[in-house]
């Protein structure tokens, strides 16, 4: 394997699964009001369209990282939109 | 310009600057406590070795978009750690 392919492989890795400690604080200390939910919502829609493109182009490297990294920020996306929902209720 | 070059370009532009609102909520509401400072490392790391790969592969696109979003997450990361040290010495 050639040392670009390697780099390829960990930038990867490492822009897919970045979100995974903010969803484990998230998870852990229930608090996210810091935290952007249009952020997430960007995110979910920009990756969602690199997965569109890669089955455009039947790239199977762009569709499962951006396809992994899809579910994980929405996951994010659903306990930012979740907890403001739960503080409003509160609220009243 | 063809329809998956057309998606291509916006899911580029989405991913890239999706960490600007969160900039914005930081630098409005200097509270970043729930927000977590590993995620930007990772993400520093990913997209600073997605520019090295461009630079291998001279692929521009790739360079500009993923050097972009370093200096953005960066900047992020910046808030993030500034803060928590600020606080740290609030305690002391």
């Amino acid at each position: 394997m050639e040392l670009e392919e390697i780099i390829g492989i960990v930038a990867g890795v490492l822009t897919t699964f970045a979100v995974l400690p903010q969803i484990i604080k998230a998870v852990r200390t229930r608090a996210v009001k810091d935290v952007s939910p249009y952020m997430f919502i960007i995110l979910c829609c920009g990756v969602g369209l690199w997965t569109v493109y890669g089955i455009f182009k039947m790239d199977w490297p762009i569709i499962v990282t951006n396809g992994v990294s899809f579910i994980l920020n929405a996951v994010m996306l659903y306990i930012v939109v979740g907890s403001s929902k739960k503080q409003q209720k509160e609220k009243c």
